[in-house]
């Protein structure tokens, strides 16, 4: 049977929310799987009135090997809400649970995570040194070359650089970095979607992807360069001008689109797929989902919060995670 | 009898093809205008074989102003084509034709301008200073501040920073300049697009809009100070994260979305506006639009570009020109 656990997220955001109304469609959907929720106890039962739990369930303070109900709520010490706002006892929940989910999973206790938004504003007020989820689950794997991904049916995207200044862009890009992300990607399309010869399309950093070097030299002093090399592990065509590429729906073409900062890539990918993409680490030795959007503190406790993109993240957790296997015994 | 001047663009390009397509359809829907379209004459019989003028024409050296032909072929010196290359001659040749256009509508000859897209590489490789069009009739305007927008019925958008590398931007950022284009568009939209209540909204320049100063300080040092101001013209709102911005489709709710870079704007823009979108430089005494996409090299010369964009640039600048004579006259 296997396990996956769920975070939820920031308690005064949607994600409390959205892990029960997920938790409600799945453990209709897939009856050999066992769910884990980490969750403060008063956070789970103030929840469960706004969002009746339609599953069995368990309160529990370990995973244990020997329960078989559908649903564990691991429970964690109760914390003071504020709906709708970060607080530093939000930060410092979340941030337990994320650390706790790990633990199982790196220790085989459960097989993947999906986690809920956190505020990143509620980690920085709890003094957590990670900008964001995806940031610390790499440090917590001892991995410091990774990629964060955007997976939908109709695209999917990769990112440089994350969760940093815009200013600072230009300079975090190297060739050696750039060239094994591209590397990551291409396993990552292999390994884990399960794609035999991947397709990926690269997005120029300037304004006409640099048009010859005459709007910036990054295209050429470091994109190009590293296309040429026959070692990235699949087709890789590019640089392209990313307004035109998307103008033009070049991407529907590829299997993947490789830009190098955040809004490049999640202005388009979350407009094409409001509500519908899945945020996933590549180059992890774990397997940990995410929904595409934030904690919306404005809709908050509202019980109108759409799990969707929840649910979505976890079918795309238990797609890799079965592709990887099944690709660990070939 | 209003006249407005066309120019071809780079002749290498599909903008000779889709000048004549334009005015195929155009001399049938105003028969109150005059079109003066300004193009290399061996260019303008080479395209006719493409694509047969259906309108009444005259091959002239300058504008007359006895004439009331449908269309003037303002001819320039025959040039050498090279299709789908940018070449010194090609850019010479743009920007000759630019110049010329120019000179008619400054000194009133013609009341507005609509240019068919130029190489940037081209223009460069001819020795030219600008980077762009905009860049171009800006200057010779003598006005310093000024704002590329792009307009569509679905979706205006103005942009800080133009054809600049991307490292660059945060550096060109200053609240005076910020606060003169905020009240630049404002003036634009009231004057030239007719709306009495402008709505504004800001874009932030990093990921999640800095997330209250933790990724980048631009957002609480710049354009947060600046929004506080009450005196740009109209409301604004903002700065929202980029990426929530288009997923919630909140541009919806605004007249005008002003973004700081290039493709921070156009990748949306030109997403959702697929070849209808125009672009036109407010703050300018003179009246100059054009189609939002490029000279498309690689489908020069085969007869299968589509001329939408081009007469939506038509269309808006007599919008633009009709407001602003309105507005005068009140």
């Amino acid at each position: 049977m296997k396990k996956f656990v769920f975070t939820c997220g920031d308690i005064n955001g949607i994600g409390p929310e959205i892990s029960i109304k997920a938790l409600n469609k799945l453990t209709s959907l897939r009856r050999n799987i066992q769910f884990i929720l980490i969750i403060p106890e008063n956070v789970f039962h103030k929840t469960s009135k706004l969002v009746k739990p339609k599953f069995k369930f368990q309160i529990v303070d370990e995973i244990k090997s020997n329960s078989s109900t559908s649903v564990l709520i691991h429970r964690l010490n109760s914390v003071e809400q504020n709906i709708g706002k970060p607080t530093i006892l939000s930060g410092k929940s979340s941030y337990h649970a994320l650390k706790l989910a790990f633990k199982y999973v790196i220790n085989n206790y459960a097989d993947a995570i999906v986690t809920a938004p956190v505020s990143k504003t509620a980690l920085h007020c709890a003094g957590v040194k990670y900008p964001g989820q995806t940031e610390m689950f790499a440090d917590w794997c001892g991995v410091k070359n990774f990629v964060m991904t955007f997976i939908s049916k109709k695209l999917n995207v990769g990112l440089y650089s994350i969760h940093i200044p815009l200013k600072d862009v230009s300079k975090s890009l190297s060739t050696k970095e750039y060239s094994q992300k591209l590397k990551i990607l291409n396993s990552m399309l292999k390994d884990d979607i399960g794609l035999k010869n991947p397709r990926t399309a690269v997005l120029g950093l300037n304004p006409h992807a640099g048009e010859n070097g005459i709007i910036g030299k990054e295209e050429q002093k470091i994109l190009i360069p590293v296309l040429k090399n026959k070692k990235l592990g699949g087709t890789v065509d590019g640089p392209f001008s990313p307004d035109a590429f998307f103008a033009n729906r070049e991407f529907k073409k590829y299997d993947m689109v490789f830009g190098l900062y955040h809004d490049q890539v999640l202005i388009p990918f979350k407009y094409i797929n409001a509500r519908k993409g899945v945020n996933f680490t590549a180059g992890l030795p774990i397997v940990r989902t995410s929904p595409d959007h934030g904690v919306a503190f404005d809709i908050a406790g509202k019980g109108i919060a759409d799990e969707s993109s929840m649910i979505e993240a976890f079918k795309t957790a238990e797609i890799i995670l079965k592709n990887r296997n099944s690709s660990k015994l070939k």
